[in-house]
């Protein structure tokens, strides 16, 4: 059964870079401690890709690597002259991560192209279906890396230079695991690009809705703020004479948080706003706090409510410098504006959801993914199915086996209608 | 001069611990990074202790040593039935601390023997200068410990099991550094303890006042407070969807804030509460936080203020749980009640500032003293003098030696009217 062979790849993918392998049948099953961990350009990440490209091979596909370890398996069109249709995801992990992420859009997609093979489906266009490296960060600390230097939009030498925790550079390590290509994917012989994946959020799971088809990805904004007090003793320092950073602290992050939901409600949008790391020196319970140093993630597909947000973030540092006698720092690390898919593909989505009848939600993504960049050189979709819990990035994720196939059966039907127009 | 006498000590005593050792002569000599760090138990520890033993014993004091370290160096009476008065402090130190705290009482205390020698003045009760053994708790983790024992309120077998950061006990620390004795000192043959120390506060300095006379040392409280909120993507997960962990945690810090500062200004009070510690869990930028762990100080010379605010603390985590969808706990690790000290021994320090035309203030310790375990079984006080901005547990902490030389005036003075009534 077609099903079957999909779920094969993803529980023999879904034990590699864990210890020990475990049953992954029911949630029951999941350890909460045994996550998959498969950074970059590791020994585990090696194993995963080599088992992709193998299973690539055996579909007849020809399988090439490019020069930052992106791998890519081709099904040739039965026209020579038509952009080539793309399908896929990633490999690689968080740290102690879960086992759909990535891995579900990369062997969905040679899954669609089996079926097309079953059922003697003839594609005018290619297929290609491509593995990106590096989509998760958390080995070289750039998230998104193999399609940022295929884009364009990441330099080639500057990428291979970068070093992981250990200073082995990206080119080094790329050696070692035998990832290092020369293939040249050009991006203008390129037409489409849709990736299927776990939602990684809640909305889908809670709307009890099976596909989400995605018109926005999320722009992010990271603001870092200090806030400088008076490290005191507490027991010696009336309250009059403190200058408490926590105290300060504290009212940025009831800021946050108001503003955001507020922002959501008047607009009816999707803003979302978080305090996510937050630093206490010295953190000792019987001193003042002396100095506060926090990250706040900002995310809107709307990028004027992010400017906004930001800028009244930085006003609310401001503020507590007054109130409580404290210096403060909100420095912007960076921008990455919202980005708009594709309409073409959205509608090609949305019409085989319908023919399927298969439940399905117009939806933004609050998580960055390839397609973002790829959206930049071609026209990108992508396809969604719910988490269960809304959880990801940890080893609790799940995606129920019902809906990864309605997944798999859209993501099949839009490749249909892709690769023949 | 005998100014310059004591000078010497605090000078050479101040070198050890610090490395390398620094010119002390004005605070622009010190630097931040290079404060004191002598442990109870360690080389550096009993370096100090063996630099006081030769002064002591040189000043024709009869030093000895009890089972968990103390020191007590005694000058007889010329009458032999009349109860001790004790002066001193203690000599271990916090990590990278200043190098008065403490110490100041152990040699002031020295100095005020000398004086008397100098002056020819008889005492008739026998005068011993005590330095406790680890009094800040910077190596087996609990404070006071010498005056714990001492009086009683910490068995002797159950102190001598505590282990430091090395695994080593205490008895074994005494036993390598020398200063695991027999003495035995019984305090019903003591009638007073007066102890000289550092404010660790601003208040004198502010206040520009050179003696601070101790009426009590405040209580403590320690609320360790845990929020669990979910961990959930900060991307993907939609405002209205979150239960987060650090916005509660702020919530918190605003109205323990809030609170002390409101009872402060309602009663004229001394109320002093803190959030000094906070860890956020996983604490990353684009996760929202599913834990936060507090720990918060809370302190009064009016046990019901402690109490009461307490309780309101442990209601506001309540609160914070229907408001945001999280779970609490609020535990009280210890109660230490408010200490008052002895009212006869206030009123002979107050009458010794106007002898000798010092100005002075009756105040409360904001900061744990070995006097408050003192308290318990001698008739006991406390002498402050101004610490420079109120900077204490630091390589700043720093008192000008005029001030020290006020607050030693102060105490010969005391000790003189003490060992005749």
């Amino acid at each position: 059964m077609s099903s079957n062979r999909l779920k094969e790849d993803l529980i023999e993918s879904g034990k590699i870079g864990r210890r020990p392998p475990i049953r992954v049948e029911g949630r029951d099953d999941l350890d909460p401690k045994n996550g998959v961990t498969r950074p970059a350009g590791t020994e585990e990440n090696k194993k995963i890709k080599d088992y992709a490209v193998r299973r690539m091979k055996e579909a007849g596909l020809k399988v090439q690597i490019d020069q930052v370890g992106n791998i890519f398996g081709r099904k040739e069109g039965y026209k020579t002259d038509k952009g080539v249709v793309m399908v896929g995801s990633h490999l690689d992990s968080v740290l102690n991560g879960g086992m759909f992420d990535g891995v579900l859009g990369v062997f969905g997609g040679l899954e669609v192209i089996r079926r097309m093979e079953d059922e003697g489906f003839e594609n005018e266009r290619p297929i290609e279906v491509v593995a990106f490296m590096g989509e998760e960060g958390s080995a070289f600390h750039v998230s998104l890396l193999g399609s940022l230097v295929l884009v364009g939009n990441l330099d080639l030498d500057k990428a291979l230079s970068m070093k992981n925790d250990e200073g082995v550079t990206l080119k080094d390590a790329l050696q070692v695991i035998g990832y290092r290509g020369d293939f040249q994917r050009d991006l203008d012989d390129v037409e489409y690009m849709v990736e299927l994946h776990v939602e990684q959020g809640p909305v889908l799971d809670v709307e009890k809705t099976s596909i989400g088809i995605v018109e926005n990805i999320t722009g992010m904004t990271w603001l870092m703020g200090t806030i400088e007090g008076r490290e005191n003793h507490a027991g010696t320092t009336p309250m009059r004479m403190r200058a408490d950073a926590l105290v300060g602290a504290a009212d940025i992050v009831s800021f946050v948080n108001r503003c955001a939901n507020e922002m959501v409600s008047e607009q009816n949008g999707t803003t979302v706003a978080t305090v996510g790391k937050l630093n206490v020196f010295p953190n000792g319970v019987n001193i003042v706090p002396g100095r506060v140093e926090m990250g706040i993630d900002i995310r809107d597909v709307v990028e004027e409510n992010m400017r906004n947000l930001t800028n009244e973030i930085i006003e609310a540092f401001r503020a507590v410098e007054d109130k409580y006698g404290v210096r403060t720092e909100a420095e912007v690390l960076f921008v990455h504006p919202p980005t708009r898919l594709s309409e073409e593909v959205v509608k090609t989505i949305e019409e085989s959801t319908q023919e399927l009848g298969v439940s399905a939600k117009r939806m933004n993504s609050g998580a960055g993914h390839d397609s973002q960049n790829m959206a930049k050189r071609v026209k990108t979709g992508m396809i969604f199915v719910p988490s269960v819990d809304g959880i990801s990035h940890s080893p609790r994720e799940w995606t129920n086996w019902d809906d990864i196939e309605n997944g798999v059966k859209v993501l099949t039907q839009t490749l249909k209608k892709l690769s023949k127009t």
